[in-house]
């Protein structure tokens, strides 16, 4: 297949995988597609271990790394010297231990990459340097900024290292400001996409977006996770896809096996964009979770980035450990970022042969297509 | 272009144009697509006019009729005796009261088609059965309901006259119980569509429904109004797409003025899924009118179809007769439904051209995808 993208890129297949797991991104470098490693869970050591472990596997093909510097943020995650835990207010402190009661969640606090302020900072554009530069200092084909427009000590670091700059959107406003912070490429994600998306559908976003900042090429995210939709998304304009929720259910992939059985039989309306877990609007699985915070009678209602994320990460983890061992209410809370496409979602499979399926599905698809026009 | 749906129902490109304007269903009808009246504003005697007209106008090619028969609304229109009005409760009337006063708008209140009663009793299967008897007194090619599944008095007079049944749905559920019905031929929906639409969107939807209802063929709806969107829809299995709100800006559409200057200007961020006009989730622009009802401190809330339709029909009949001669506050309240494709709806263009564009378009689309698939 042969687009501006894989041209540019040199991947054999225009089929992004974004993917906290090493693994994922391995198997489908390595698969011919082009595999994104998300780095907001690691501290500048943890992805320099991450990232030397896919070198050693992938041989040169190239890869890429996402980090998350959105451009609104709490003002304390700004101030070097504030601790971040202070700006928790009580109730929500209260809530979250009201929660954990309520649903008999047992088990210890389990850690995070790094302290809670390390890790609530790693969303600034000061915090993500530390990610950005291990991530330069490895053979990578691509890095992105997965909200809010590269900072410029980003874009100045890719342009040295000779790496293209992504940058996700979900409006074309937000890809000008993408493209005039120096983005190289867009990936225009619709609503329907797992974790942090806006309001705009695919099928609406991505031509208003190609055409926007043409000749840019983009990549269509939100919706994608057989053949018949990366021919649709191509059809619409975008030069490759960019998919994060299909790899949940792969092998590979270190989704917790307890998240991992609810997507495999959860239908396409059972992910909710909530604010629950991050502070911003990410769609996930609508799990006892989402509805407290978003509609429980005693919520709090979640903070801003990255408080919220401080709140939800440790928490998260915590309620995670207990579904494994299979506690009731643990399971009940337990979710995770997840797209609409969660609904066909229904098998786990490798990687690989994920890749093999999209790629054989969207040849047949171009096929039917190009008959039926005649 | 031929496929499943061309061959069945004698058109020459897959393209569905639903309307309220007799028009709009004329001149796609006789440019090759396939023009579909929507039937819910008129009485049977208003219905048999308009679909005269169209039958001199169309030389013999084949147009449809759409209805509405949701499966759910107040149990109130579903008593041959009640007066609908009765149930409007006196807290409803004053917040439209309110309203009104607050936006300054000015001017009678404007007539709706028939009385209030006839006009909420329109979307019950006994009220809808003389809009079907009339339209299948016509030589139409085609009966849809927009909502709920057909009742059986529509799959029986449309068996008889030969005329296939098509139905809308939001989701895989709805497609299994359509076809349980009668349905021959099924409309999926994207949430980003106008009108009555879920929260799935179109990409992710329509795979979907393909698989679940094989060998039966699928038309698209939502987020599509180009030839690039054509195409992605038909690479996701749909065998033709129904297009509602692209109609809206081109020269036949009846639609008011000042919401087509609305229209023109409006962004893919302007439209919300709100109850405010009928009672139950239909997207249009974001207005005054929607803000007050879905977050307006003094709102009472939206009541349940059709007891909203009554509220809301003559109000925004009368608003817009006001935002037509200027007032400015009724230029705030004025919308209607559209999808989010209303970003893309930037000009005022005959409805022959849109189908001749979206044809050739499509062609272009096709070829492409053909050729960078290699």
């Amino acid at each position: 297949m042969r687009t501006a993208i894989t041209e540019r890129l040199g991947v054999e297949f225009p089929l992004f995988a974004f993917s906290h797991c090493r693994d994922v991104v391995a198997a489908v470098t390595n698969a011919g597609g082009f595999g994104v490693l998300g780095a907001i869970a690691y501290t500048p050591e943890q992805l320099d271990t991450e990232l030397s472990w896919i070198d050693e596997r992938v041989g040169g093909r190239p890869y890429g790394v996402d980090v998350l510097v959105p451009g609104k943020i709490d003002a304390s995650a700004l101030d070097r010297d504030a601790r971040l835990a202070d700006f928790i207010p009580e109730r929500h402190r209260d809530f979250v231990t009201h929660l954990l009661s309520k649903y008999g969640v047992t088990g210890p606090v389990q850690p995070m990459g790094g302290s809670p302020d390390e890790f609530g900072r790693r969303v600034t554009a000061a915090g993500a340097t530390g990610l950005i530069d291990v991530a330069l200092k490895h053979p990578i084909g691509l890095i992105a900024s997965a909200l809010g427009p590269p900072p410029p000590e980003m874009v100045t670091g890719a342009r040295e290292a000779g790496v293209p700059v992504a940058a996700l959107v979900g409006t074309v406003e937000h890809a000008r400001r993408q493209v005039a912070a120096g983005a190289d490429l867009i990936v225009a994600q619709g609503t329907e996409a797992g974790g942090h998306t806006g309001e705009i559908a695919t099928m609406v976003l991505v031509p208003q977006v190609v055409d926007a900042v043409a000749p840019l090429p983009v990549l269509a995210a939100g919706g994608i996770a057989s053949g018949r939709q990366m021919a649709a998304a191509m059809a619409l304009g975008a030069q490759g896809v960019w998919c994060g929720s299909v790899w949940l259910t792969t092998e590979e992939a270190e989704t917790a096996p307890s998240v991992k059985r609810k997507m495999l039989t959860a239908s396409s309306l059972d992910t909710v964009r909530s604010r629950s877990r991050t502070g911003k609007p990410a769609r996930q699985l609508r799990s006892a979770w989402t509805d407290e915070w978003d509609s429980g009678q005693e919520s709090p209602g979640p903070l801003p980035m990255p408080l919220q994320m401080l709140v939800a990460e440790g928490t998260m983890a915590r309620v995670t450990a207990a579904a494994e061992r299979g506690e009731p209410g643990a399971l009940e809370l337990a979710n995770y970022f997840v797209g609409q496409v969660v609904g066909q979602m229904n098998q786990i499979k490798p990687a690989r042969e994920v890749v093999y399926e999209m790629v054989s599905e969207f040849a047949d698809a171009v096929e039917r297509l190009a008959r039926l026009s005649g």
